[in-house]
């Protein structure tokens, strides 16, 4: 018999690690189209901020041609434990960034960040290391190219890392649709067309029925 | 020496879970052409009828923008339980419809859904847990892109899901063409247009040569 | 000034030419899935025996390796013209098809079959240099590849076809939904899956309202 | 010698026909990402907006499965005409669309809409029949796959409609970025992900240098 | 520390299965091009015949539409044990087929079919069960479409089957150029058609030096 | 009305021009898979022997790194004119390569070779200049990727070349099957894998009838 | 008879004009991989330099976004016309640049730039309006996307601008090897991994001879 | 709890080999595009030089088809360890290969080579099985086509090897940038052109600001 355990996103022992999403970084993400990739990062922000996930925001010479944090995040999470890191690679080297991670006191992560294979890759093999439950926004994460994505892949599922993307995670930490349909519904309203799409012919169906 | 066991699917251990199947869920999927996507859940639901497993059916929210369950499931199964989810994403929280797998008295799960990553994969894990042997139908199953698809593919692999096709499942299920020559070839006729032409051509050969 | 001239498909000036679609050839096709094919060359009949298109059905040795005509087409049109052509490759080089086009009286011919570089372009060029005036339906012709489609398609383009997919035939033919939103409807809710969707969600929207 | 001749957008007469962006049929349309479609959409409106273009609206069925014209578009022209045909596939064949399009006294119209080949290319060839000069907006028209794509451009490119993309039109029409380098950069900003990098890294360079 | 085994290929333990490459199930491939799979299979026939390996070749109803045995095949492996199964899809069910296996007293079985989630996996598993190394020739191996492929590597990869391609058998099973050089660099001339370029260059080169 | 012209292949009136068809020159095309460029252009070398075409072959610089011509082409060609080129790139510009070609005194010149934007595009311009109707065999042509390949047919197409690919090729040359079915049964059997399977299934179908 | 004139580059009637390949925008290339695109453009520099061709620069906004031009450029061509537009999008609508365009004396432009449906296509428009042979060097010039490229593609075609890429470029420029083998031979090797692998595996293989 | 322990390289324990970057060999890899190839097996050779890492050559067959090593490679590195193989395909098969690998006295092993399933696969499983830690440098190893590659990554997974790329190396070694900026900024700028282009963009504001 199988002695699987499903560590499933609990609300309310996540955390959320945004991890060297900056402009200059952001413009040698080619894995997916500027679109998706800017869509996807900004539903990972509405994501944390809907759910009041802990967020920790860190960035990698941000004063060189990396560029700054995306402004979208940085006014989203004003006041996020905000960790410029002086030189390490990995964030996890980063003695003020596990210990922002350690106080929020959860053991969910979820991670995210550009490059795939370096931002989130390191930081997420030493959180395992480590003991934490890992999981990465693989949508909300760029590099350079469907192969480097591909071996990024392999070696944080290798390492026990649950491999997710922004839409599953919403539902996963949402749980029940009554919990707050308006909220979540909104949240997918503005990060899948398809889905106002669906939701606006419903709407319109329904007001032509009410005359 | 490998201790591996072949968890193989017997016809008479198997339940058949329909996750989703909504018209408007449907026109969010992205990864199938909408063709081949239709033509692999039917496929699935003639498999269901054919080896007359026990079936359920569950939705979510289908007064909604979700859309109402894809009527040709609907007429299929008119007596399978049927649980119309009042909020839980995944299936598995709704206690109506694990009472209704439980009921089945099967330890096999053939699992589809719409879209993969959630109303697949969270039931999936949740089966898993609880020592469940979990077959996936992957291309029964849709979600919005390829690369959603690869990362539901990779949580549910890892966790000990065995990930098929349905054709593959019928062939394991049926295990010897004796048993039945005539129904699998029709089922097979339906939803492989090449191997329909191939039986046509052998046809019209017969019965050249017969003349 | 431009002098270009719309020619547009008049369902009363139209023949339907459907060149060795037949069971051993359709499995030589692969630049469409087979579902796709199958889907769009049958709706592809479905508009000619919608809109009563005079339709000319031949075949190149179907008591061959290439297989007899797809059998939903025969049996559409049990009065069609049929020509098995004893072995002219180009149809246009047998007397009885082109007997039979000039017998519709029609100017307009829609062209499909396979292969798309030789049985759909070769009588289209004939057609083209007779005056007639040529629309390739170009998704309900197959052929061995990408590569070679392209190579087909730039010869008709280059020689004044018109190519067009079953979708926009329909359309162009039909000129006007008040003409029978009933029929058209349910051919596209027969042979666009997403487009059922769409009806099946809108008139579930509708039934609920009118409760 | 070549007599080819520029026709080049000029601001001052072009007019937008934006047709059927409905809901429903943006749910029918697979040859973009959903991201990529609704951001080129949207770009495609404001340039409307920003270049004061007139601007003409028009639905099919929008009562029905297609669903409503998207809410963004509608919001974006309030004062725009509006034809909601009765039942017209081409836009052209409706005589309130024409008159609107006539009563812009312009000669080059840029269309784009859903879906391709028949909501924008039936439209486009009438136009070009007409006299007037047609600039297809590629990239905010959508279809069901990128086999009808390419041959409904095949189609319009015959007919001497000149395809373009949602950055050139505005490039175009824009000629001198000394008219509004402020205005232009928004829009390009707001539409081009990449773009907003490359400005908030000049821009954040510059903050950085005025320390 | 690792206690990874590399269970290598070695020719004097390998055995080779070949489960219906049957000219009408080959007509179902899509997940290669006709000449790459065409190569690929033969390419493992003549590594077969090159080592001397013991080769066991079965069909599924060789008499209707799935075809008889590729004829290639056939005439290379004359005094192989043949075994035309009466109707088990998993060729594994078959005594004949588990005896003849048996018989060749070999531990490792390289097995290569048509489809690949049903003629090889099922096999391949119902192998591991017993404890043979499995290694599945996957690029001799066909099915409908590269999704299947992917479901079927994946629940193969799962059981502890090792995934290769022809080329890195056929060297695994050599190991050293000094064992044979002409043989080998024949069996790749004729199967690898740049290597083949790449000693044709040479040669010439060592002629024209020569003069 | 159209005044369109169907240059169709006539046999009595075509010679073959192999351009650079050389090993070291295969080595660089990366446009088709390896095996399915061997088997293209080593069709087009059996085409033109079946039909007899006067077959003229060049190379460049083939003692140097571009190497020899392929060897199956120089012997499948003994007595054809062969042009080793000392320098000129475009073929054309080579008096003995155009007076062979002016030889065999044919106006209609099947090109192919190696690379296309190149070797095969230059003499085809030249050739079209000079009068000559030119058919590119484009897929027994090949070159660095995919994009250079679009770039290559559009300047040919826009010169009026004909695009082909070595199947309708055949076709067009051979107008009815009833010259010989053998022949060009054999042709196809050896170039077109899934063709010789449907061959392979039709036979053993008339055998098993014949018992 | 066709009446095509072959418009074939003259190395002495030739100017190239480089748009806006600057390091900003060259973030925005995605139709490329970022390796290609940097070789392709270089290896145009590189021509130009080689054949000793009138080169012009030009820019746009180089001190905002958008960045200088790539240094390697800038480095390359010290002397020549280099117009850093104030404003002007259409390269063309500069008249510093027209002026240097007309200084050159040539009527054949090889052009190039970022982005292709703006930067390239808008110039080439113009210039063929005024009678210039234009031939676009299409790998060398980069855009958003593949879409985005194709589009800009059709409207240069219908417009008479010859699409090439940098190799067809070179070899129609040197025409004959024998003019100088040992420098287009080291532009080649330069720019074309496979092409420099195959000069040294021959001059491997020679110096092994004379051993 | 996770077990995983992060086997992280460390300059001070890895060595680098580099199987068979042969120039022959490189003609047959197809699963990059030549630049791309090019760039990353010399960006892995900077690398190697940069953090003085132990490297080891060997090349198969050198003085036949395979060709020589590739000359970048033998400049780079002119004092280490090269074992001209004189047969043995698996590198680590050879006495003094493994002779040279012990000797580095390093435990984890970077590993790159053409074709990845045998030239990299190979000696990948004989180190693991040694208790090595192997990570693959997946991005400058290369082989025939995709497939292949998935094929030959699926086996090393399974057996324990890390997959990288050859950015993620630099970056797992280097850990901080504090370590030398400059140098590390270097590397990434002559192996990453978008990379590149940000340092420029930002240097080139930076020099704007200081004016």
């Amino acid at each position: 018999m199988s002695n699987f355990q499903y560590r499933r996103l609990d609300k309310n022992d996540v955390a959320v690690l945004l991890v060297d999403h900056q402009t200059g970084l952001t413009n040698l993400v080619q894995d997916f189209s500027p679109d998706d990739f800017k869509n996807n990062v900004l539903a990972l922000g509405d994501i944390a901020e809907y759910f009041k996930l802990p967020t920790i925001l860190t960035t990698s010479f941000e004063d060189g041609p990396n560029g700054p944090l995306v402004p979208e995040l940085k006014a989203q999470f004003p006041d996020a434990p905000y960790i410029a890191r002086p030189g390490n690679i990995n964030a996890w080297d980063n003695e003020d960034f596990v210990n922002a991670v350690k106080a929020t006191g959860k053991k969910q992560l979820l991670i995210a960040g550009i490059v795939t294979e370096v931002c989130v890759a390191f930081p997420a093999l030493s959180a395992l290391e480590e003991g934490y439950e890992v999981f990465v926004v693989a949508d909300a994460s760029g590099t350079f190219n469907q192969t480097t994505r591909q071996a990024a892949w392999s070696r944080m599922e290798a390492a026990g890392a649950q491999l997710m993307t922004w839409f599953g995670v919403a539902c996963e930490l949402h749980r029940d649709w009554r919990n707050d349909v308006e909220g979540l519904g909104t949240l997918f309203s503005n990060h899948l067309p398809n889905y106002r799409c669906l939701i606006n012919s419903y709407n319109a169906g329904k007001a032509a029925a009410a005359k």
